[in-house]
């Protein structure tokens, strides 16, 4: 595996490998890989000839109050889990090669990202609208992989894919998740084993939603209601949203019907969680 | 030479020129070709094996009040004239194709748009730099080809390109000039043979700024005011800005030395006019 830092290395690196006509794959990470990344590297491994992760924590996606600086940075481990995946070239680029001196291009979406977690993370979004641009320019590859985990985010990127008219595939991933159902993150790692208890309620009030769909209800509200109860049912948390959105467009529905996606982040302590669940309603319905 | 309407077309023709390692040029263009564009084309004959030109009036680049409905669009003799010029590619997209159904995203490029035509024409660099980005993902140019002639586009563009570390070189060619110095538009068009007159006041203004500091003058407000008198003594006009910028960040220079962009906007009658010099200016000087 290489390990490269600057885009002139990248560039060398990757040219041959696409004039030869080898399917290049990316997977975009802040590193701190767990099980849910290598799912996207196994992925883009079994889809592609050249593999590629990228490792690079984002200043421009936390906000001031965020945990940018504290954000786990393993970058030994991270190398070695690219090694075991069989990676090709990790790319770990400094923040000057990413935003060189003088930069004052921003990539903005909008609508899409002013729902769920937008509201919440003022300027979040384009701080990953922009860094995937410049890693899609910088690796060029044929498919990139992203987790279903940041749904958000995968709409919202799946979008600036498409509006940009950028010659790449966008594949999604399903959630990695622990025994107990918490979706991973990096992020888990800030719990206490109080705080991991309780954070299970997550993904068991997305479940109970779902079987309540299942079982016919179509009703929002009481849908949304019933995760909130759960959620604070499970100990002391801040509910930042649960809503219930089209999954394409991220549209309010009031009544579920089509492809819906049941989203909520939820602070724990000092811990900003999300996980959402995507499932195709039937129409007809009671 | 090929016509071409959509993407996929697109991308099917210059897919085997660039796994062939052939060089592709790009000349991005709103049609309504002259001189000025032929030169664009020729610079990228000369350099490029693919020459791809692009034909699309972008609506996002024009303001409420200005004139996209009346912007020339003489498609039969823009085509001619590429064929003359031996053009590979014209590629002549509609607006669904550069901007799908329920398209959300945007390039923006900030300071370096907020002075000179910036404030007159709120929202048009924004138009710009999303348009380019779009056809840059779209032909997938090894090198693009802007004139100097839109001074602050091509610096805008320039430095979108490097932010977004766009796999694409940029070439500037220099500004193709009527005999009486006139500066090439499309625009011109609207001139009647008064204003047309008139207009040759710009360059006019220019030129005498360049010998005045040719001659030791270094005070920005003294060539400035100079510009202003000569050009309001050619005719009625509003002058919407006459500048002396750094001509890499824009920056106001009060004092000149180093590279120097001495640029205006005019407006005669209905028709807005802009031309501009750049010059290096030696530090030390009376």
């Amino acid at each position: 595996m290489l390990t490269l830092h600057t885009i002139a290395e990248l560039r060398a690196e990757l040219g041959q490998a696409r004039r030869a006509g080898r399917r290049i794959g990316l997977v975009p990470t802040m590193g701190a890989l767990h099980a849910g990344h290598r799912s996207l590297i196994r992925a883009a491994r079994g889809q592609c000839e050249v593999v590629v992760v990228s490792i690079f924590v984002n200043p421009t996606q936390f906000g001031p109050a965020e945990d940018f600086e504290r954000y786990p940075r393993p970058l030994e481990k991270d190398l070695d889990a690219c090694r075991a995946e069989g990676v090709d070239v990790a790319f770990c680029p400094s923040v000057e090669e990413v935003y060189p001196a003088g930069e004052v291009t921003r990539v903005t979406v909008s609508r899409l990202t002013e729902v769920l977690c937008g509201p919440c993370r003022p300027g979040h979004f384009e701080g990953v609208t922009t860094v995937v641009a410049k890693l899609i320019n910088m690796v060029q590859p044929d498919v990139m992989y992203l987790g279903q985990k940041d749904a958000q985010q995968a709409v919202v990127l799946g979008r600036m894919v498409r509006d940009l008219r950028l010659p790449v595939d966008v594949v999604v991933c399903p959630t990695v998740r622990e025994p107990d159902g918490l979706a991973l993150s990096s992020r888990n790692a800030y719990l206490d084993a109080a705080q991991r208890r309780q954070a299970t309620s997550l993904y068991a009030a997305l479940t109970a939603a779902r079987e309540r769909i299942e079982r016919g209800e179509r009703d929002s509200a009481v849908l949304v209601e019933g995760m909130r109860r759960r959620i604070e049912g499970a100990g002391p948390c801040v509910i930042e949203y649960i809503s219930i959105v089209d999954a394409e467009d991220l549209s309010a529905r009031s009544r579920l019907s089509g492809r819906c996606l049941m989203a909520l982040a939820v602070r724990i302590g000092a811990t900003r969680l999300i996980d959402n669940v995507v499932l195709d309603v039937p129409e007809c319905a009671r």
